[in-house]
């Protein structure tokens, strides 16, 4: 369907600041952006002068865990997995983790995230529901293993990863990516990650992976293999295949070099950083530095929500506050992280830019709410004003999943009566 | 008007946890909570579940700075003050302040701020403002002196803020206060800081101003007098009125105490303070030794929004990560710094808890809201998930003023069509 969006606004960027423009969407791709309005087109969208971006990246995320939000709080990161989240985590099965991941990508297209990177167990459950909901992501099964001796032969868990990567591998016509995931080097073994390395290598798989995310994980990992996280992946052979490092809070000068020459991924969890008193990352040495970052909201249960704006305007001013410099970050640097970069971390090379012939992936925000008036610049109302309400439409590949309020391939209704029902007996 | 609330839930302090209860207003006040249902009312609203809380009082605002909202990013404070905002200010007039008022007001009151403290220019048409529309406001006209002879006697700005003083004086049944402001020690020469303390103590008002908010501001007072800003303002006679200082970064631990001893009032605008790189206030200590600590959104020129709950969420996390301690503060400490500690601070010691007889300043919180879902603990959910867009009804002494997206008293439409004009031609 030919969706032609008017009286829009676009990022300076483009070249057509101030104006009020035409965007045309041609089935899944953009086909045209200008002053000129298109003849012929299935469906016109008055803009009224809102902002369309590319659509929001979340590069870290734990769908499931809706289901947890507000469990086990104030704790620090340790605490709060040995003593809540673990013992939780056993009564998971295929059904509520199929409801609460549903739960979660409405969540999520409310606040114009078109696609999700995800690390968890069931990854087959949170298949079914992006299939279903149209939604883009990158499923991973979080692979741990125990003992010496633990090998990827005859294990479950890594069968069960494999087996999920061949049956839904670019479903929904790509839409749905599949990639491999250890959860961390604290939860794994040495020839366990090789092996893991190894296969994602040789299948041309994509990584998802815990790394620095507390000081106390960076510290024993140097004792333990006197090397850090990030050295570690490297002579395992994980950054030999393209990963996203999630958190980096306590990453070195020399492991940004390796993340950047490696061509890895960084995914920024403000929010979850502070929250579980992780600390904050070096995101401005890591943008001189040239290394790639993104941003991620990590799962509800530390964040407490799938607010990828938050996380935008979070990242956008922490730095500066932290570092006392308030030209740490500049805004206009800024929604490249919440988006292409993303993209990029995906292995979406044509998405997170507004360009003719890239994929449809755009929301809309709402530059006549009364937080964005006045807009001097689009970047910094992102940065500085915008919030996840101001979200008016959420676009997957052409096509639209939410608008004004409602879902279109959600019944959002029947799905939190169900949520509801699991939050209300999970612990029965 | 007796307005009665059923089906609602309020904080766990009040013991009636997880029950669908009921609260009554009695025109100005609350009359009733408890599980009785009463038999006369005059309206009833139904709750669905929601949550009612006690309104958000912001403790340090500029009101009229919305029109410079987004103007001069990314800079230092004191560049941004001297580049752009001191100049910018040169256009002010009573006019264009009433306007910008009237818009920063429906800001706050859809954000569930119930009442906030001022102190900028022109505050007479900020009055105005705050009488029309219904909302309450300690207003204050911010002085500065120059010059080592500068006195009150016959300055213009100190006769202007006595004469507002006099006018607006618990107007509007009490809901306008009007304090008196120095605008800060690095503004203003010491003798004229001494008599405007004295006049504030000799005619029982309160006291308005900034105080340690960049660490050269902190150091530069102390190579010029001897003496951090708070030992200043306790040896000038300042903090012999009650007095909120606002930012108060870089205040000691000898500070902290000299501010508990003095019973005056830290506003923590976090948001400010990191985006203008100023840096991080020792709130958890400040809490540890007892002093009253409440939140501030500052002007929309340096937040950039009037987003209480995103100080509340952002005051909730930031000190867990800076401090690398996710028990630096816990949540259920924290509304008490968004809700009642802004009350004392204006001196409205009936305000600020869900009790009978105190004024009925009330906020409905959406918990039915996506991403307020499930809700173990409502300070949890206050402090870690909500956002200012579950803000479904704003009530202040028993009148409501913002309800399911309607302002009762301000015609939002107008007051954002001379809104946007006031923005667009301010600079011709």
């Amino acid at each position: 369907m030919k969706i032609l969006f008017e009286n829009i606004r676009i990022p300076e960027e483009y070249g057509f600041a101030d104006e009020h423009i035409f965007l045309m969407t041609d089935g899944e791709f953009i086909s045209y952006i200008g002053r000129e309005r298109p003849a012929e087109f299935d469906r016109v969208i008055d803009g009224k002068g809102n902002l369309l971006i590319p659509g929001f990246y979340n590069s870290h995320c734990h769908a499931p865990m809706v289901m947890f939000r507000g469990f086990g709080e104030d704790l620090p990161l340790w605490r709060w997995l040995n003593e809540k989240i673990f013992p939780a985590e056993e009564r998971l099965n295929s059904e509520n983790v199929y409801i609460s991941s549903k739960y979660a990508i409405a969540e999520m297209l409310k606040n114009g995230i078109v696609s999700f990177s995800d690390m968890y167990m069931f990854e087959n459950s949170v298949a079914k529901a992006v299939v279903e909901t149209g939604i883009k992501a990158n499923l991973s099964r979080s692979l741990v293993s125990f003992g010496e001796n633990a090998t990827i032969k005859g294990d479950w868990r890594f069968n069960e990863s494999v087996e999920w990567i061949n049956q839904y591998q670019n479903a929904n016509n790509g839409r749905l990516r599949m990639d491999m995931s250890i959860h961390a080097e604290y939860t794994n073994v040495e020839g366990y990650i090789r092996e893991v390395a190894e296969y994602t290598k040789d299948n041309n798989l994509r990584m998802q992976i815990h790394a620095s995310e507390s000081e106390s994980e960076h510290i024993k990992c140097i004792e333990k293999y006197g090397k850090t996280p990030i050295e570690f992946f490297r002579d395992t052979g994980v950054l030999s295949s393209p990963t996203t490092l999630a958190h980096c809070v306590y990453v070195t000068d020399n492991d940004m070099d390796i993340i950047r020459e490696h061509g890895a991924f960084v995914s920024h969890n403000a929010t979850s950083n502070l929250k579980l008193g992780s600390g904050v990352a070096r995101v401005p040495t890591m943008l001189q530095k040239g290394v790639c970052v993104t941003l991620g909201t990590d799962g509800a249960a530390s964040n407490n929500t799938l607010d990828i704006m938050r996380e935008y305007q979070l990242a956008s001013i922490l730095h500066k506050g932290y570092n006392r410099d308030a030209e740490a970050t500049r805004a206009f640097q800024m929604l490249d992280l919440a988006t292409v970069n993303g993209a990029k971390s995906q292995g979406r090379n044509d998405c997170g830019k507004l360009v003719v012939g890239n994929r449809a992936d755009i929301v809309m925000i709402d530059l006549n709410a009364i937080n964005n008036k006045p807009c001097f610049d689009t970047y910094c109302t992102l940065s500085y004003s915008a919030n996840s309400s101001n979200v008016l439409m959420t676009m997957v590949d052409g096509e639209i999943l939410y608008h004004n309020g409602e879902f279109t391939t959600i019944d959002i209704e029947k799905v939190t009566r169900e949520f509801d029902y699991v939050c209300e007996h999970y612990f029965d």
